[in-house]
C-alpha cells in the first residue's frame, strides 16, 4: 500500500511536529508499506524562533520546509493528490492549526484552507481510512464541518497532565459537529464507521518513546482499516 | 547516563539529517538513557531549498534551527558542554560538512569550527565514547588532525550503493591521519580504543527502516562502551 504523510511545514511550533512525523515514516515501513509526502506550496502562517517561542521577521514556504523532513521527497499537494493514496496519516505540530486551519488563534471559528479541506474529504469520500494524530483531529473537524459527516476524535485526555486545554479543543470539535473522546497516550481513539484514528502523541506530556508507541499503535490500526 | 546529541541545522542539506537526529533520540531512550541536545550559536553555512537541492537567499542559525529537532530543549555548545555528558552521539547530514568543516567544498583541507574541534577533543580527552552516524566521521577526523589519536573510522563501504564516493571520503580521512573500514548500512564501525562507533546510515542508498536499525545497534554499543 501507499500511505499518503500529510506535512505543514517542519519544526512544532510552526509547522510539522518532526518527531511525529519521521516517527510515522518509520511505523509505515516497519509495517511493510511505501509512503508518499504532501504539503501545500504556500506561505508559512508565521516563523518560530523555536529557542524563544518568539516570532522571526521571516517568510517561509509550507512545502520547501516540509521538504526538510522528507529528504527533498514530497510532492505539492492537490486534491488529486487523494487518488494515489490507499490510507492518509496526518502529523501533528501547530502548523496544522495555523497554515491548513486558523485554530491556533481562533479555535473553531477560523477557516480551513480549501485546498486542505477538499483533499480531505476527497480522501475520506473514497472510503479511505485517515489517521489524525496530535492536534490534527481539529483539522479534521474543520473540513468535516459543512458535511454529513460526525466523527469521533480525540485529542487526548483530561486524566493525565497536557501542556494544552484539551477540553477546551474537545468542547471547539463538538462544536462543530463532532464527538470526541477522552484517550490518554496510552491509547488511541478508532471510528470504525468514518475510518477515523486519533492518536494524542504531544497533545500530551508525553515523552518520544511514549509517542512513538501511540504513533505505532495508530498506524497498524490504518493499515488494518485500509 | 546523559547523552550528548550534536546537532547542526535541521534538514539534510544544509543541516543535521532529520531522520538519523530523531531516530538517535529515540534508541536512547529506549536504552532507558536520558538525552540533551546541543548545537553552537552560529550562522549556518548556507540555506538549501530541499524541493530542488538549491541555495536560497536566506541567512538562518545553526541553534536556532537545531532547536526544531529538539521541540527547543537544546543548549548553546561551549567547550564545557562535554563535562555534563557520559557519551555523544553526532547525526549526519550535510551541516556536519557545511557547518562545522568545509569538508562538502574542500574536502579534508578546510578548517574546523574550533568550538566544535575544542569540545570533540575534550569528550574524547574524558575518555567518554563518541558515536558519529553518516558523514560525521569527517568532522572527527579534523577534530583529531593535529592530536595524537588515529582513529578507525567509517563512512560506509563501496561494496553495496551509495550515493556518495565512499573511496574519496576514506581517502580524506586517511589523508589527515585517520584509519579507515568499510562498512555497509547493516553494520557498525567499532574502534575500542579510542572509543569511537561509526554508523554509515545515510551514506549508503538506504532506507529509514535500515537506518533506524542502524542507529540502534550504534547507540547500544555506545552505551556499552560509556
Amino acid at each position: 500500500m501507499k500511505i499518503g504523510v500529510l506535512l505543514h511545514g517542519c519544526g512544532v511550533y510552526d509547522g510539522t511536529e518532526i518527531h511525529e512525523a519521521v516517527l510515522t515514516l518509520l511505523a509505515i515501513r516497519e509495517a511493510g508499506h511505501d509512503y508518499v509526502c504532501f504539503a501545500p506550496d504556500k506561505k508559512q502562517h508565521h516563523v518560530i524562533d523555536h529557542t524563544k517561542g518568539e516570532e522571526m521577521n521571516e517568510t517561509r514556504n509550507v512545502l520547501v520546509e516540509s521538504a526538510r523532513i522528507a529528504r527533498g521527497e514530497i510532492k505539492a499537494l492537490k486534491v488529486k493528490s487523494a487518488d494515489e493514496i490507499d490510507a492518509l496519516v496526518m502529523p501533528g505540530g501547530f502548523g496544522t492549526a495555523k497554515n491548513f486551519t486558523q485554530w491556533a488563534f481562533s479555535g473553531p471559528d477560523g477557516d480551513i484552507d480549501p485546498l486542505v479541506s477538499d483533499f480531505l474529504l476527497s480522501v475520506h469520500g473514497q472510503g479511505k481510512p485517515i489517521a489524525a494524530l496530535c492536534m490534527s483531529p481539529t483539522t479534521l473537524a474543520k473540513a468535516f464541518q459543512d458535511s454529513e459527516v460526525s466523527a469521533t476524535l480525540s485529542v487526548g485526555s483530561t486524566d493525565e497532565s497536557s501542556p494544552y486545554d484539551i477540553a477546551a479543543i474537545s468542547g471547539g470539535m463538538e462544536s462543530v459537529g463532532m464527538k470526541t473522546e477522552m484517550k490518554t497516550v496510552q491509547e488511541i481513539s478508532v471510528d470504525a464507521e468514518n475510518k477515523i484514528i486519533c492518536a494524542p502523541c504531544y497533545m500530551m506530556d508525553a515523552d518520544i518513546l511514549e509517542v512513538r508507541n501511540n504513533i505505532k499503535k495508530a498506524i497498524e490500526a490504518l493499515i488494518d482499516m485500509a
